[in-house]
């Protein structure tokens, strides 16, 4: 499989390009709009075909580039049926396998972080978006975060997985890149050393988080692939 | 490509088995709830693991095995993202190709019988549900029907296919099988000879059918992919 991992600084976003090396089939995980540029080269580059673009939720943080890369490439976009992006051209749920060339990549529910979350399962990789980080887990405060139904879906379709499984998270604030299923249910601050469910909705209900910052321009536009005249009228 | 017709008498509809020879995962495309049994053997002699159930669109005829299947066999529900069937595991749109296994299924969207019909292209067979049917077509009267959209549909997405594609319809009531692209462009009643738009809306307009007899017991019923529960208390 061919595997890239991108890095935006602005939204300490992690964006994946899978390929298939024989069909030259390729998908993207969680992009985002101002970095199209580097995702069309990369593609470029590894003479590689953009079938769809993966959301592993509708994100308030940046604006997906999936409508972008729908017009300038004719990719399609995926996302999960009930995460309130009817502009999505491949609604999924959970137990779905997405097949592109030789990539399966298996569609597991996780909510919590929002009600339309899904890690997306590829061999002995997940990317598990916002529910589970390195050392955290996305917070479930906003978008119909529930703490209690995190804790169920990471215990119940990521931990569940074999301890040397490689976690590519949505995001990384301190310059992680990659974790393992052992490593987190071992050492992850809010749900490692086997923490109970009602010791993590507490953890969950005393962050004080501020209000994101970009949520009210990101949540519209991404509620319409990224489209930019939704986005601008919204 | 493992591959199977099915009739069923009650209603005249056509369900089709489609089978990977290497994977053995197999779809079936309209199923009939009453028929589940056939299908089920017809599975177990074959070494086959179903893996779809697709719809050509919400019937009004005939109520879908799709649910029944999902909860014997865990098989997953497809339909068009716009058909009114949230109940639907996977929801396509026009372009998007469904892999399994080997099977590589081309989604095209065939609006006009309803708004959320589509074909589903395999190899050199097309298999049109009620959007084109031998010698006819579905009927443009209920369920956002529109006979301009499916002239236009019938063009664009199955008459541009080579003449040697092989039509298979999602009923016959004059005891056919198949025809192909070549044939229904030269013979179809209602569309062959080169017929105008004008002129096929004009045929679809005097009709004058009968109300469809099943329609308020099966449309309420495939809404919800089948599920009887929510069929009963419809």
């Amino acid at each position: 499989m061919i595997f890239q991992q991108f890095f935006d600084p602005d939204s300490s976003t992690f964006t994946y390009l899978l390929g298939c090396e024989v069909t030259r089939q390729a998908v993207l995980i969680d992009t985002v709009e101002h970095d199209i540029d580097r995702y069309l080269a990369a593609l470029a580059q590894q003479d590689l075909h953009l079938v769809y673009t993966l959301e592993t939720h509708v994100h308030a943080d940046h604006v997906t580039a999936a409508d972008a890369l729908r017009r300038r490439v004719g990719s399609k976009s995926v996302v999960h049926r009930d995460a309130g992006a009817m502009c999505g051209d491949l609604l999924v749920t959970d137990g779905i396998h997405v097949q592109v060339g030789s990539l399966d990549i298996e569609v597991r529910y996780t909510p919590g972080h929002t009600n339309g979350c899904v890690s997306y399962l590829v061999g002995d990789r997940i990317f598990t978006g916002d529910a589970l980080l390195i050392g955290g887990c996305g917070r479930t405060d906003f978008q119909q975060g529930n703490a209690g139904q995190l804790y169920d879906s990471i215990h119940k379709q990521i931990f569940s997985l074999p301890d040397e499984t490689l976690i590519y998270p949505g995001h990384d604030y301190n310059g992680n890149i990659v974790s393992t299923v052992g490593q987190e249910k071992r050492e992850n601050k809010r749900l490692g050393g086997e923490k109970s469910r009602q010791e993590f909705v507490e953890i969950m209900a005393n962050l004080k988080l501020a209000y994101p910052k970009h949520i009210d321009v990101a949540l519209p536009a991404n509620q319409a692939c990224g489209n930019i005249a939704v986005k601008q009228s919204a």
